[in-house]
C-alpha cells in the first residue's frame, strides 16, 4: 500500500528532518525515537510502513534538499552521518519537488497543485497522497463572504482578488483532488465553512492544528495534574525564545497572535478557567533551530498557601515535530483506507488548538487515540499499555 | 456518620495544618481547595462529611496543638486569621491528643493504644476510626523472624526486643483494634506479612506508601508525557531541599535511602527503563516549611537529537499533603463501610509508593480513582469530567 | 544634624517600607540588613544618624501610613510586629504627609510643594532636606521648547500648558526651594536642560536615576564577568514578572519603554556591544508585591562552543528598594553638607541609570562608591574592606 | 621567545582543546575567544605569542590526539572543520607526548620526567617550559613525614613507598628541573611544605589550585553583590551534574570531597560568614562533556524579608578551561621571564582555591592581575579599560 506523503513548504527544516528520518528509518540507519505510531498501543497493520512512504511537495524557494540537510547537520538537528549516507535516496525526493505556483490567479494556481498531486499519485501507482502543511505560519486573513460557500469560492478564487490565504488554497486543491489533509501549523488551512463542506462532498478525512511539541504539551500534562489535585493555580505566564525560521515568522505580530491563541486554549480547557498570565513568543536569531521556552506557574494549596512551579524547556522544534508528521501522515492515509471522513478529532492528541475536540488533557487525547488506532487496526493492537 | 480520624503525629506540621483545615472548612471559614474528594469526579454520599470527622492522636511531644497553628501561621503555611478563629475547636481537639506511650513491652504499647482508639470510638460514638500516620520518617528496619507470622509477632512483643519499628506497631494496634490504617510516609508500617495477615483477619482495608506531594507527583505526569511521545529519556536527576521537620529526619542517611527509593520507583514503572541519575534530599534548616525541588531531564527526539527539561517546584509540604490526609481518611472511611478489606490499590494515586498498583500514571490513577469513587457512591458520581 | 527626607509618592509601598524600616532602627527593632550606608566601606561620621532623619511627603492619596504598613505586612513585605509596636510614631510621620497639588497652573503647584518643604524644614529645625522621588514610574514627556532654559521654563509654568510631568515639578520645587533631589524612578525628574541649569545656580546636588534592585543589579555583575572571562554573549533575553503597583504603572506601554531602556544599558556599557534578545516586563497581578525575573544568557566560549545561563530572581522590590532609599537619603545629604553641587556619578551603584557614569560594572561602582566615602568622612572610613 | 608548555594528561579532553585551540589559533582558523591574556587590559609584550608556544606531555593513556580530537568534534565540544583542517600540527604535538613513566621507584619516575622535561626544552630550543597539571582529581594523600622537608623527601623518594601522589610527583619534578608549575586541578601538586621549598631553591614561581570554570565563577560575582548590597545569604545550595571523564573520577568521594571543599571557600571569604547548604558534584554520564550546575540561594533583605535567586548554568567545561591553560601558560613564562618566584597569588583570577589570595571576589582578583599584567609589561599594558 504505497502511500504519498505531499509537503507544503518541503524544503523547511521540519519537512526535511521528517524526510531524512524517514530516509534513514527506511534504510535501517536510525530508531524510530519520537515516533508515536511505533508505540505498542499504536501500531499496527493498517498503517502504511514507513518503507511504503513516498516523498514530494512544494516550496516557494528552490535550496536543493541536500544543502537544506546539510545545513540543518551543522546546525547540531540531524546526524552528518545520515544525511552523508542517503545522497541517492534525497536525490530521488528532490525530483518529486516542485515549485509553488505563484502566477495566474487563485484557481490557477489552485489547478497546478491539483495537476501536481495527481501526476505524484499516477506516476507512483499511489494508492492516496495526504497533503501535510508544514509551510511557515501565516497571519489569520481577513473575513471574505466567498468564505461561506463552495459555489461563492470556486466564483471568486477566479477573479483578481487573494480570496484564500496560501494554506487554505492547498487545502483546497487537496481536498478538490481527493487528498486527505493535514494542518500541522496554526494557519488557517481548512478551517473555512466553504473548505469543510468541500471536504464532506469529496469524502476526504483531515486533521489539525498546529503540531504540540514544547511549552504546549508540557501545558497538557502540568494543567489537567492541578485540576486533578483541586489546586487552584493563580498565574501562568510564559515566554518562548525561538531562533529558527519560525521564529523569524512569528516576529509578526500577527502570526504571532494566532500561535499565542492556539497556545492558550489547553488551559481554559483543563483548569475550567483562565489563570493570569500571557504567553510571548520571541525571536532570538541566535537560538538557531533550538527553542527555549520558560513557564512560571503560581497556585494556591489547602487554606490559600501560596505556591510555584517553574520549568524550561529547551526542544529542538524540527526534531520534535518531524516524527509527528510522519504519524499524523500514516495515521490518516489509514483513517482515508478505512472511509473516514471529516475532522478527525482522535487526532488531538497531535494538535495544540486540534479540530472539535473537547479535551486538552493529554492523558484522555491519548487514550482516545489509542481506541482510534485499535479500531484501524481491527479491534486489536499488537499490544497495549494499559 | 460520625468518623474519627485518628492520626499518629498529631502535634506534627502535617497533622496540624489538616486538623485547623478541617476545623476551617467545617465553620465554612476556608474553601476545600487542595481535597480531591470535593472535586466532581470524586465527592458523593459514601464519604463522611467534613463536619462528621472527629479528630484524635498520640504523639511523642508535647507541644500544644495551638502553639503549633500559630508557629505555623508566622511561617506563612496557615492563615494567622484561621488559627486566631478556632480557639475553642482547637482546644476541643487537643483533650483527644494523647501522649505516645513509650514504656512497658511493645506488647504493652501496643495494648495502651488499643485501648486509646477505643475509647475515643465509644467516647464520640463514631462508626470507625481510621488511623493515618503522619510521623517523621523512620529508617528500615532489620529483618526479625516475627515480622513473617502473627502468631510469632504476638509473641516476640512481649519479649525484650524492639520487633517493630513504630509506624508497624501502631499499625499493629490499629488493625487488632479493627481500625483501618493509612501510612502517608515512608516507613514500613503494615508492609510486613504478619501484619498484612492481621488486618485480612480483622478485615480492615489499609492503604499507603509515602503521599505524593512534590517532585514525584510531577514525574507521574512528566514521564507518561515522555513515554507517549516515544521519547528516550537520558537522565532524571533531581536535587530535593527541605527545611521543615521531615527534612531533618531525611538528613538520617537511613531514613534518606528509604524515601529517595520511593521517589525513583515512578520512573520505572511509567518510562518501562530506569535513566541515568539520582534524586538526593538534603535538609537546608533556612528554608522553614517550603521545599524547593530542582529536576533535570535529558532526552533523545528523532534522530537522537539531545534535548532538556528542567523544573523547579517550590511547595509548602504541609499544605499539600494536609487536604491528602482528609481525602484519604474519608475514602478509607467509606470503603471501610463498604466492606472492602486488603490493600486498597485503588487509592495509588495519592502515593508515590503506592501498594499493589501496576502504573505509575498519575492520569491512570485518577481514572482508577474515579471509577473507585463512583463504585462506593452506588454506581454514580453527582458529576463526572470526562 | 537634623535632616529631613521628604519622600514623593509617601504613601506607596516603598516608601512606606522606608518609612517603617527607619522607624524600626531607630526603636532598635530591626538591623540594618540591606542598608549599604551601614557597611565598614561606606559608614562614618558624615552621614546623619538614622535617629537624625525626619520623614515627611507628598501623595495623589490618602490612604492613612498605618493602613498601608498593615496591607504590607499582610502581604509579607513586612513583619506584622514591627507595625504594631510604632503606632505613635507611624502617626507622628503622618502628620508631615501631604496631599499633592493638583490645582492651579503649574507655577501655583510648584509654589505651594515649595511652601511645604521650606515650613517642614522650619518646622522641624532641619540642616536640609533631601527630596526622594518614588511615585509611579511616568511616560517620557513630549519635548517642549521650555525645557531648554531656566527663564523660558519659569514663564511657561505660569502658561495654561503641562509644561512638566509631575516628577519633574517635583524637581523644580526641591532645587529652587534648595533641597537636593534623588530620582529613584526611572522618570524624567531633573533629567531636563532647564532644571540641571536651575541646580547648579542653587548650588545643589542630584542623584538618579532608576534603582538598581533586581534583574539590572545582577546583570553589573553577571555581565561584567562575560567581559573579564572574554566569553561572547550571543543573547540576553528576560521577562520580569511584577504584581505591585508598579507593575500596573507599568502595564502602560508608554512607561515600560522607559523602564525597559534604562535595564537594557548595563549590558553595552559593560560587555561593549549590545546581544540580541530583549528585557520584558508584565504585569501579573496575582505575584503582588514579589517580583520574578527570568533571564537567559547564550554565550560562546573557546572555538565557538555554545553555552548557556539561566537565572531566575524573586525579589520583593520594597524590601529592596528601601534601604537604598535610606542610604541615598543620607549620601545626598552628607555630600550637600560637604559642598557638592551638581549630579552625583560617585553613586552610580545605587541607579539602573546612572547619571553621568561612565561604567555599568557594579564591582568598579563600588570602588567608586566607597572613595567618595572615605572623602565624605574626611579622608578614612571606619574600615576598609579592599 | 619560544615556550614549552608541558601538560600532564596530554591526551584529556581539556588538553586536547587546549593544543587544538592554540593550533587554530597560530592558524588564523579561530579567534581568541575565551582568552583573558588577548583582553586589552591582560595582553601586551610580555607574553609569549601563541606562534611561540610550544606543546608536549605525559599521559597514562596512549589514545593518538588526532582520535581524541575527533571525538571532541563529535562531542560538539570542538568544531569538526578545525580538527580536520590541523592533522600535521596535531602529529607535530603528537610525536611530544610521551608515556607517563610507571616502573621503579618514586624517585626513578620523577628522574625520568625530568629528563623528558629537559630534553622537550634543548629539542626546542626554548626559553622556558612551563608544567601544567590538567590530569584527572587525586583524591588527597595521607600525611607522611617527607612532606615536611625536601631532604627527607628525597631519601623516602627512593624507598618502596608511594611518597607523593601523582600530581606532587610531577611537581617535584618539574620545580627540581627549574620548570614553572600551574596546577589547574584540586590535586595536592605543590601545596607540601617540601615541594615549595624545593621551588624556593630553585627559584621557580608556580600557581594554582582548580581552574575557575562554572558555578564558583559566578558565586566570585554573586556572593560579592550580596555583601556590596548588604543581604544577608541563608542558604547557598548547589548541585554539578557531570557527564565527562572528570565527572567519573569525581564520583569516587575522596576526589569528590577535595572538589567541594575548593567549592566553597569563596562564599566564605567573600560573604565573611557560611551561609547553610551544601554543593554536590553528581556523575551522570549521558550529559557528556557538558556540565549542568544549578543554584539556589536564599537571602534575606531589609526588615528580614525572604528572597530568594536560583541560577543554572549549562557549560562546556573544557572549553572554559582551555583558553585559561593557555593564559596560565603565558602569564607563567612571562613571570619566570622576569624573575618571579614562589607562589603567584596574582593570579588568584584563575582559581577556585588560589594560592596566598585574601580574596574570592572576581572583581578584586582582576583588579589584581590587571595589576600584575601592567607590571610584566613594563608598567603599561597596551589599553585599559578602567
Amino acid at each position: 500500500m504505497r502511500t504519498g506523503v505531499w509537503l507544503v513548504g518541503a524544503r523547511g527544516s521540519v519537512a526535511t528532518t521528517s524526510i531524512v528520518g524517514a530516509l534513514a528509518l527506511r534504510a535501517g540507519l536510525s530508531g524510530p525515537t519520537g515516533c508515536v505510531t511505533e508505540l505498542p498501543e499504536v501500531r499496527g497493520p493498517a498503517l502504511p510502513a514507513f518503507a511504503d512512504l513516498v516523498f514530494g511537495g512544494h516550496d516557494v524557494v528552490a535550496t536543493p534538499l541536500a544543502k537544506r540537510a546539510e545545513a540543518l547537520a551543522t546546525a547540531g538537528v540531524l546526524p552528518a552521518r545520515l544525511v552523508a549516507a542517503l545522497p541517492e535516496e534525497l536525490a530521488e525526493v528532490e525530483r518529486e519537488l516542485r515549485p509553488a505556483p505563484i502566477t495566474g490567479s487563485q484557481a490557477d494556481r489552485a489547478a497546478a497543485i491539483g495537476r501536481d498531486l495527481t501526476e505524484f499519485r499516477e506516476r507512483h501507482g499511489l494508492a492516496r497522497v495526504v497533503v501535510v502543511n508544514v509551510a511557515a505560519t501565516e497571519p489569520a486573513p481577513g473575513p471574505h463572504p466567498a468564505h461561506a460557500d463552495p459555489d461563492a469560492l470556486r466564483a471568486a478564487l477566479s477573479g483578481p482578488d487573494e480570496v484564500l490565504p496560501p494554506s487554505s488554497l492547498y487545502a483546497y486543491a487537496a481536498v478538490t483532488a481527493g487528498c486527505p489533509y493535514v494542518d500541522f501549523t496554526p494557519s488557517t488551512g481548512l478551517r473555512l465553512p466553504a473548505l469543510t463542506a468541500l471536504a464532506d462532498t469529496h469524502r476526504v478525512p483531515y486533521a489539525g492544528h498546529d503540531g504540540k511539541t514544547g511549552e504546549t504539551l508540557l501545558k497538557s500534562v502540568l494543567a489537567p495534574m492541578f485540576a486533578m489535585r483541586h489546586l487552584a493555580v493563580r498565574s501562568w505566564s510564559g515566554l518562548n525564545l525561538l531562533g529558527g525560521g519560525d521564529g523569524a515568522t512569528l516576529a509578526d505580530p500577527a502570526a504571532n497572535a494566532a500561535k499565542v491563541r492556539s497556545k492558550q486554549r489547553v488551559l481554559g480547557e483543563t483548569l475550567g478557567y483562565l489563570p493570569q498570565g500571557d504567553t510571548r513568543i520571541e525571536y532570538v536569531e541566535a537560538l538557531g533551530d533550538f527553542k527555549t521556552a520558560w513557564d512560571l506557574v503560581t497556585f494556591a494549596g489547602f487554606l490559600g498557601t501560596g505556591m510555584r512551579l517553574e520549568f524550561t524547556w529547551h526542544g529542538c522544534d524540527s526534531a520534535l515535530a518531524a516524527p509527528l508528521v510522519l504519524d499524523l501522515a500514516r495515521l490518516t492515509a489509514a483513517a482515508h483506507a478505512a472511509g473516514h471522513t471529516g475532522p478527525l478529532a482522535d487526532l488531538a492528541f497531535f494538535f495544540k488548538d486540534p479540530l472539535d475536540s473537547t479535551t486538552g488533557s493529554l492523558a484522555d487525547q491519548w487514550t482516545r487515540l489509542c481506541a482510534f488506532a485499535r479500531q484501524l487496526h481491527g479491534g486489536g493492537a499488537d499490544a497495549e499499555r494499559g
